[in-house]
């Protein structure tokens, strides 16, 4: 068992990394005020999983509830989160009641967002059950759901009591999903740690053969890359926006696909492609180092091409109204030199359109190069 | 012009008390950081002053959105909610955009809320119409929406970047309106302010005849104890609650009645002499004390009894769910002597339980002493 411990400016709290630890009451019992406690789970890992974590919490003595909500990325929306209101008026929670989000990052979102508002706020533990749910939600506090016209775009910034990430659960992970979570764990190595990208290029095979020791270094990792770039800018105003390399691209993938085919870490992948290729159009890459960022992402199992279907049209339009547009001037992250990611709103924007419409035409050419996803599978 | 500045731990605002400061550029072009500004107002107070302050707006160069929902407390819901959050989504507002509240409690709730969330927060500012909204939502970060089973259920503490006070803007407050909010100044002095009690006894007349200068040192004084309570306390965990005083009984009431008859400062009045007559059975107020408190009521055209709809039955039950419940252990806010407001769990159930009857069989037997409000014409 490893602890992280993550220092926000509001709050200070651990993430536990082991194997088993879903049925050792220790590491939820401290953190759980009150005598409630409310699972929010889905309908996919909730059979696999909760009736274990239950019990784990039953026998510190707690009321538990549960809730499963359907699977899927499409789900996080105002419907779903009022249903889990709907719940916790119905448990009677309070203000010491406790919220736990067993799950991926939707649900790790969705129950985040609704502890951050049910009354105001409660307490809220999560038990994150894939890999990106562990490198990309476990730090940093954000929190909400999709609006029909735009991912994320309401929510709140709310830190969680406690992590508890045990590793036995990404055994049943399918392997779309752990590839979707290693493009972050790749991602952290790309922005700004070079030497966990090279351990990451040395070790892809056991990752991917789901080496406990090799995903609890790579948890463990990406977490605390995440960490030292939050606990500087918890609120996002400046230097952890680099958190989100490929991130821009990869919304407009996601919303221009409608949420439902690809996995937010395969959109990342190709949209961090794509932020090479733009930065070595700027003249911050060489080719060779977009060659060595879709080789780690290729030999991940992860896309390097957006769909046939996102035209230039399509890419500006959601691309416009993400979140990182301020007062009409997008900023991009990109790449001046592998590990040194930038934000930046000062580039032509012939240059991005270039980008989109090289990647365009590379994907109608190359259609052998170029998977489509399945249907979603998220977690 | 009179200034208040609110300190509170996570925020400084100013708000500004003023005769025809609605068109006045100054007083919003300082707090407006992006060039697009969306106000949010409803059906009765919108015909009267969105003109007047989106022409105030645009003379700084603001690209002004507006929105208006229908009026009333039974709208300020999820659905409401997601109407605001579609219409910051059409406007395509970014992370920099400005949120506007103008009108009464509901709307500075419903889009101090949606400010709060819409990309995790955007700035926000509260342009109050009524003298409740005023004296209750000016100063303390309390934002959100009810759930159909609770009052206030679902929300975040997200502060201001100000608050602009046009005390021309409550001539327009019919009687009703204005007796609601005065329950409210009452109520600081009951809490904690003798000296304000007994001015507010002397020139309670001055006020319901709108004199400006009276209204101006009510509505200042009373921002001014919320404040002192509120900076020591933000997030409600200890001495804050006894701003609740007549709040948990009043809410029972709201609820009880479909949040559609009473409004909440007449609810709150009638709970402010519940909670007087209560204290007095527990040994705490005179018989004098309370008929202190109902006579200032009774002078402010405020109703001093629950309705008879009200059984104990409906009381105990919408009483269990308020927020101020925790684990179980229902606290009130009682006075230990007028001007000396106390939260407390620690007294007998009986005495509870007898006050409610007291007020049923008074209610029943003296129907004339009770009428019954009109349908909320709440702005």
């Amino acid at each position: 068992m490893e602890t992280l411990v993550v220092q926000t400016p509001s709050r200070q709290y651990p993430i536990y990394f082991g194997t088993g630890i879903l049925e050792n009451k220790e590491y939820f019992e401290q953190h759980i005020p009150g005598d409630k406690v409310l699972v929010v789970t889905n309908d996919v890992v909730g059979p696999l999983y909760l009736q274990r974590l239950k019990h784990t919490l039953e026998s510190s003595n707690k009321l538990v509830f549960s809730l499963e909500v359907p699977n899927g990325e499409i789900h996080k929306n105002l419907t779903t989160l009022s249903q889990i209101y709907d719940k916790c008026m119905e448990a009677r929670l309070d203000r010491k009641s406790t919220l736990v989000a067993l799950g991926g990052g939707v649900i790790g979102d969705l129950a985040g967002f609704a502890a951050a508002t049910f009354v105001r706020g409660v307490p809220f533990i999560q038990v994150p059950t894939t890999l990106l749910a562990v490198v990309d939600s476990a730090v940093g506090g954000k929190t909400g759901v999709n609006h029909p016209k735009g991912k994320n775009m309401i929510g709140a910034f709310y830190q969680p009591q406690a992590v508890v990430v045990d590793i036995n659960t990404l055994h049943t992970l399918d392997d779309r999903q752990l590839a979707a979570g290693l493009a972050e764990v790749i991602k952290y190595g790309l922005i700004r740690d070079v030497a966990f990208l090279e351990w990451c290029e040395a070790n892809i095979e056991r990752l991917m053969k789901r080496d406990p020791e090799a995903l609890r270094y790579a948890m463990y990792q990406s977490c605390k890359n995440k960490s030292d770039v939050v606990s500087a800018d918890e609120r996002e105003s400046g230097i952890r926006a680099i958190l989100n390399l490929g991130h821009t691209f990869g919304h407009a993938i996601e919303a221009g696909t409608g949420f439902s085919t690809w996995l937010h870490g395969e959109a990342v992948a190709a949209g961090m492609v794509m932020a090479s290729e733009m930065s070595y159009r700027m003249g911050w890459l060489t080719k060779e180092d977009v060659g060595r960022v879709e080789s780690i992402l290729s030999r991940a199992s992860l896309p390097i091409r957006p769909p046939p279907t996102m035209t230039l049209e399509k890419f500006m339009t959601f691309m416009s109204i993400d979140k990182k547009v301020e007062s009409g001037k997008l900023k991009l992250v990109l790449l001046r030199g592998i590990g040194n990611a930038i934000v930046t709103g000062d580039f032509p924007m012939d240059v991005l359109q270039e980008t989109i419409l090289y990647f365009q035409k590379l994907v109608l050419s190359h259609p052998e190069q170029y998977e489509v996803p399945l249907a979603s599978q998220s977690l």
